[in-house]
Formats: C-alpha cells, sequence, structure tokens
C-alpha cells in the first residue's frame, strides 16, 4: 500500500508544490517557466493542460509497446499545469481533493470508514 | 496554508481512492460505474479522461463568468478518471507524485529544503 | 486522383450539409439532433467537437490492428460537429476553405498554378 | 448559398490540398513542414490535431469577445492536420465527406433530393 515508506508523500509533494507553484508566480517571466505560463494569461495555460491531456492518451495507447514510463512522465505534466490553470485562479490541489472526498465519502474522521466500505458512507460517484 | 486543519489530507483522500478504485475494479460491471469502465477497456477510459479534460478547459473559460465551482468539479472528474486509467495499468497516484518530487526536488527528506528555495536542489521544470 | 468519377463530390456535400445543418436548426430540438446542439448552446457543441477529436485520435492508434474504417468515421464525426459548431455562429466550411486557400495559394482562378508548384504562388504554411 | 460566385469552390481547394499534402510528403523534411510531420510519424501527426482541437475551442469560446476570424484560422489548422493524418494512412477527404455523403443521404445521385429534404432519403444521423 505504501511502497516508499512514506506515509504521507502525497501531501509533502502536493503542499511543496503548492509552495513552488506560489514562489514562481511572481518571478520574472524570463527566469521560471511558471512565470511566463502565468504572464501569459489563462488561454496559454489551458492550451497546455489540452496538450498534455492529448499526449497523454497518446502515452496509454503505447504503453504495451513502450512500457509505462512516457505515460507516468505525461500524467506528471497533465497533473503540473492543471496545478497551475487552479493557481492562477487562487485555488489549490486541496479544493480538488475535498471534492473527490465529498463524493466518496472519505475524509480526516471518515477515513477509517473507508477501508471498511461495507459500513462506510455510500459514494455518490460508484 | 492548511486551511482544512488537516495536515495528511492529500495522502489521506488519495490513498482512500487508491482502496476504493481496487476495491471496484473486480466488482459487477453493473454494480459500479469503476467496474464498469476497466470492463469496457482502456479506449473508453481514456475517451473520459480526455472529455474530461475538454470540460476542465471549458469550465476555466466559464469561471469569470459563473465562478469557479464548475472548474473545480471537472477539474476532480479528470483527475478522477486519470486515477482509473493508471489502476488499470497497475499504476498508482504515488507513480506521478514521485516523478513530480524528483523534477521539483522536493520528497520526504528535502521537503524541508523546498521550504527555503534559495538552497534546495534545483528543480529540472522551473 | 478522382476515383468516384464525381469531379464536384466536396462541393455538393458540404453544400448539401450546409443546407440540411441550416433547415434543422430551427426544427424542435426534440426531433433533430442538430437542433438540440443548437438549443442546447456552444458549450455542449464544443463538449462534443471536443470528444469527437479525442475518439479520432484514439481510432487513429488502432488503424493498424483493426484497419481505417472506425477512423474515417470518426474524422467525419469530427468534421460534421465542427460544421455545427461554424453554423452556431453563422459561418460555414467555406470561410475556412477560403483560409486554407490563401495559405495555400489555391483559388478558383490560381488553382491551375497549384498543379505546377514550381510555377505557382507560395504557400504561407508549407 | 454561393457568395464567392465559385460553385466549385470545396472542390477545388480540397483536390488543390490533396495534390500539395501527396508532393510535400516525400520532400526533405528540412524544407516541407508537411514532410517534417510525417517524418516525426503518427504520433506527432495526432499531437497536432489534438492541439489545434483544443485551440479551436478556445478560440470558439473567446468568439463573443473578439470575433470569430481566430476560430476561422484555427478551424483551418484543425482541419488541415486531419488531412495529413488521413495522408499518412494513405486516405483523403474523399474518405470523410463520402462517409458524410451516406449519412445524409446525399450524393452525386441524390443530390437534388436534399435540396428538398421533404422527399429525400431519410439522414441516419439527424
Amino acid at each position: 500500500m505504501n511502497p516508499s515508506g512514506r506515509p504521507e508523500l502525497a501531501t509533502q509533494i502536493l503542499d511543496a508544490l503548492d509552495r513552488v507553484l506560489a514562489a514562481r508566480r511572481d518571478q520574472d517571466p524570463e527566469a521560471s517557466y511558471v512565470a511566463s505560463l502565468h504572464h501569459k494569461g489563462m488561454d496559454k495555460i489551458l492550451e497546455k493542460v489540452g496538450e498534455e491531456a492529448i499526449e497523454t492518451l497518446i502515452a496509454a495507447k503505447n504503453a504495451a509497446n513502450v512500457g509505462t514510463d512516457p505515460l507516468v512522465r505525461e500524467t506528471a505534466d497533465l497533473w503540473f499545469h492543471s496545478l497551475v490553470m487552479l493557481s492562477h485562479l487562487g485555488l489549490s490541489h486541496r479544493d480538488v481533493l475535498e471534492e473527490l472526498a465529498r463524493r466518496f465519502g472519505v475524509s480526516g474522521h471518515e477515513e477509517k470508514a473507508a477501508r471498511d466500505p461495507g459500513r462506510g458512507p455510500q459514494p455518490t460517484a460508484t
């Protein structure tokens, strides 16, 4: 379940990415890719989200022949650019994960219940 | 930084989603949406990833007029279906987040450095 | 060059589609798929354009295994929904084809030159 | 119905594009954009089709504010790259238009009927 032995991996990485994205947002667009995206504006950010989605699909179709490493990299690009999109509007991964938690009936308090789906709250998107 | 007061929110939610996705993967396709996606196969899963990416872009373009709630929901759909895609190939969010951690020089041990970008490892995708 | 023996095939079909799209635009949304798209509005039309683009990519990736018939059908869906999108804004295939003609230096008068690229006008997008 | 006064516009342009695409397919990839796409292969061509679809959606969403010229250009890019995709597999616009003609019951012989929808063959995708 947790092969890396780091139980808080996701939180650490996503919170660290939040700080990186916030710090770079107002940097010189010439010095930072993230700053250049914010400077070019939402349409450019959305083009990148769309492009990475397309490249993710192509990498997934190629996985049977070339393995899953390219797919992992393209999915990372897709999630990264969607984090930039959220950041551009003052949102973060927390807003999205809390939405998923609501749908699946998992949260800090209810998380134990999720381990036992037979007794947990009913997810709304099964 | 952590308005919810739950320091491990992302890890808890993503790990719980992992368990939900794994548990439903082999259920009756008629009883579970996730099972039905796996049953229909990768092309159907990829169509959904692509559709949700498109709907995310449209919701982002509409955010100035209608607010960001639809965007949060569509991004949740996009991430959820990309988690199903990863699950279909035996991967999880951990593979993607570890890729992002490598690029940005953040990890369990290095995370403190990330708080102080001036001294941290150089990210490869700035 | 013209295996069907119908020299004006494209014009006939696209003009006929124009008439069909115009006639259906104001029909009862319950009776006509085209009318229902216009009734639901531009976002729904754009979702369909995006979905058909995704399905076109997947069909192209599958062509080596299953042949090109699904790709032809998905590309037809993509072009059809982009014609509906143009129609929704009072545009037609003519606007798009005239743009392509300008780029490639082909038109009613210049078309003969295009048969002999060595002497024709220089395309702007080679 | 035909503001340009060129009744065979679509056929002339699409046939000319076919010739341009065929002539450039085997040129030096350094000298021709089309040749460079074929040289890089189907995945690169599909990335471009996907990117242009995304840019078409964004231009359509912007049309109310900035007019339809960018949308016409992006749709031209989308159709152009889908023609390159078809060409890469030995197909052309004729295959796609004949598919649309079949669905809508229009063809060289039946085209007159299409002018009078009340008596024409029933389209299969209304």
